[in-house]
């Protein structure tokens, strides 16, 4: 039989820490062995409200944390603040981190990646857990090379204030690197409203709908002549970062480097 | 058994007059008897490379056409001008005319109103015989009496000059009459790249997607708490319309007065 | 100033009816006076967990209920039985019912429709209380008429029991009312593989999508030649019911009869 | 400047045939030189109604052809006999084929794998040219990996005869050989109209739209908690397989060796 994995969730009150609470309590080759927050020092996660009933110690000093509980990986789903010390410190005490966050500098990834070298501690750093959105930004970076008329159509619910969002924005810019560079539309195509044709990148287009009842949709749409090729990936529950997360774990532990992007662990 | 409607079809060669041709060979009930064209007088259509072989003669006069030949009805598939002089002589000759114009003027439309009444013809005029896309206005119409939030994003090749479409503008003024009238999305929403939010009429947004491949297509997407009402028309080719110019041949020969759109014939 | 219409509920607990406190709490016309259970007698709902705040007594007797407190409207989203009994009553009180169920027999619906009409009290009784998904089979049933060739894709969760749901057999059956019968397909049309073509209702075709993430979905799709029209209704949260409780609550008060479906409110 | 590649097909007045010759009209580094059919020995392709008017001679004999004219590429859009005993003689005289077939038996694939060693010449070899539909098929089985639950849904014109199309079938064969074999659905899931659920594949599950205005359509969903993957394409045009020709044609003379399959030219 194999060992679980030993795992410490930072945030466990937070919209994803209490998901990856929950999806440790589906897994059976995981365990919860400890969590970090900067409040409730000493108290239980089957204390508090709306938390699984986990019989684990809650602690808001992390060397205290890793100096009483043995465990193989650190997930952080907190702040980019608090995620790069969480790591730093993770990888001190041989503690290999899977860290969900956009917001590190390009020096503290560099930093993290020579530390996960020395300390030869497999680290997983990812913007984004959701498996099916990262396949869709692969997918739709491949079917670039053949196909360079695309637009995107993203679709959110009507409270977010961004548009285009991060994702879609994110999709453009890989697509940007394989596509061969051209103005889509006719050439001398009209706008008789303005914003009909969405926004530009590099002459692609993106659209963005707002609607209440939404929650996160994106397609990306490729035209050729007499086709067209479509890749959708519909949110419709934060549990979906979860499935990622899960593979992050699993993938952490048997590597010995940092690792940016969940799609390097997609093969 | 019952007798046939007896046709005449204005503008042969064109793209919809040959498709109503060719949707005339297809049902039982319709007989075509001549047809009107610019050229090729006393020709029959089945000299002209292309079109169904009927023996039926071409006529350059309407005059003479109508004189020489008995018909019930007179399909009108040309340009506005035409249309509008071939409408007036077919009632003047007892002939119920279905015109396919986007193009007749208020004042025009009036005359020819007052003509059907005081001679009791039937007159069907369309700016869409679609009978899906005019289905779709009406049911976007009705839905958004409960659905005040909407958005358009229509589909089309992208040889199409003008953005948005007419008949996404067509649908934005349809729902305007009944939606109650407010400013969708979030108030401190921001495009971080201009046009992300399509074009805007009364806070509805309509977005165009122009990419090779696509043909016509429309959705109308509704969004509520919890729920998205959504509703799509389709066009893959252009005998699409028939179906429309069939329907008001049928009923233009029962009624006696002139109907303007197509989804007053729709009950 | 108008009065706020003064609403009891039946089933604070259940799924469907703490649904409606919610939208009760977010609309300003509506207040909640008293909630029926058959537990927690003479508590507060805001004693319960994972309720809304009200400062609002429980009973457990439905005659005690009405006696103490002053209501123009029972919202009853609880079982066919009790629905059954609470709507008799209510109506007895003087109390306009409002009641989501399927589960009434045609006499129970009889003698509460002459009971209604006695009283001179409006009545609504709904099987589905989600505008979208009854605007959905209203616009299929209209369609059906122009468009005989249909088939239904219905998409739900995979721990979902039954296939198809009951929305798509109900729609189905709409569309039959106005439909002429057709069998569609290529009259030689064969299944390689058992299932292929879907379940058979009059021709018509449904097929039963099951995955994990999936809610609940349906689009209605209509051919003709040369077009597709269809019509989707997707559900992403049960939240999405209460637009219709809420138009039924409107309406119960103008009306002094008993009205079957929330269709029949949709003008 | 590049020498244009001197392209010979075989087949000029089939659907595809055609619309290959209309592929090379557009293109500007592709040059017409002869084309091969059964009938019409010696005359001009611009003497055939309705093919674009090259002034190219057709050939009857194979042998001759390749005597005649010296050419780069054989572009073979015929049936399996001809289209083996033509890529045969093509090797032979040292002309690269490029053939679309589902025909062809193992061993004749053998031995053209040999043949083309030996000569030491490009041959492409491939079921299905539309580049749409290839990189569909491959997403496809890239997702399936990461989520073992998939329907396809597969949309056709009603006058298909069979049931699902070749490329859903196709398709689930490749998702199966990276899938985790599973059942899905509810383990109690209950038909209550038979068909409802699709055709089985290993646990998958097919389903096959039929309805006039369709051309050839195909979705393929993915469930995961919480959210789902749509790999779509529509072919609105056979002319979305010239795309994948072009590309064979362009691979094909820069490669020693037979491909077999586009997807293996897709990097």
């Amino acid at each position: 039989m194999n060992k679980k994995i030993r795992v410490i969730v930072a945030g466990p009150r937070g919209k994803m820490g209490s998901e990856a609470l929950r999806m440790i309590q589906r897994e059976d080759d995981l365990e919860l062995v400890a969590c970090l927050d900067h409040k409730y020092d000493g108290k239980k996660i089957s204390d508090i409200d709306g938390l699984p009933s986990f019989d684990v110690t809650i602690y808001e000093d992390i060397e205290q944390c890793f100096q009483s509980v043995k465990a193989d990986v650190l997930v952080d789903l907190t702040t980019p603040e608090f995620g790069y010390k969480h790591t730093k410190t993770a990888l001190e005490y041989g503690i290999r981190p899977v860290v969900g966050t956009t917001g590190f500098t390009k020096e503290q990834l560099e930093e993290l990646t020579q530390l996960a070298e020395e300390k030869e501690l497999g680290t997983v750093i990812a913007p984004n857990f959701a498996v099916g959105a990262v396949l869709m930004m692969q997918f739709a970076k491949w079917a670039a090379k053949y196909f360079p008329d695309v637009e995107i159509i993203e679709r959110h619910h009507d409270q977010k204030l961004d548009a285009p969002s991060g994702t879609a924005v994110k999709t453009a810019e890989l697509i940007q690197e394989v596509r061969v560079s051209k103005i889509q539309g006719h050439p001398n195509e009209k706008e008789t409203l303005a914003g009909a044709r969405g926004a530009d990148v590099d002459g692609m287009k993106i659209h963005s709908v707002r609607l209440p009842g939404l929650i996160a949709h994106q397609e990306v749409v490729f035209g050729g002549s007499g086709q067209n090729l479509t890749i959708k990936h519909d949110t419709f529950h934060r549990e979906s970062f979860m499935s990622g997360v899960k593979l992050a774990i699993d993938h952490v532990v048997k590597i010995d480097l940092l690792v940016y992007g969940l799609e390097n662990l997609l093969d």
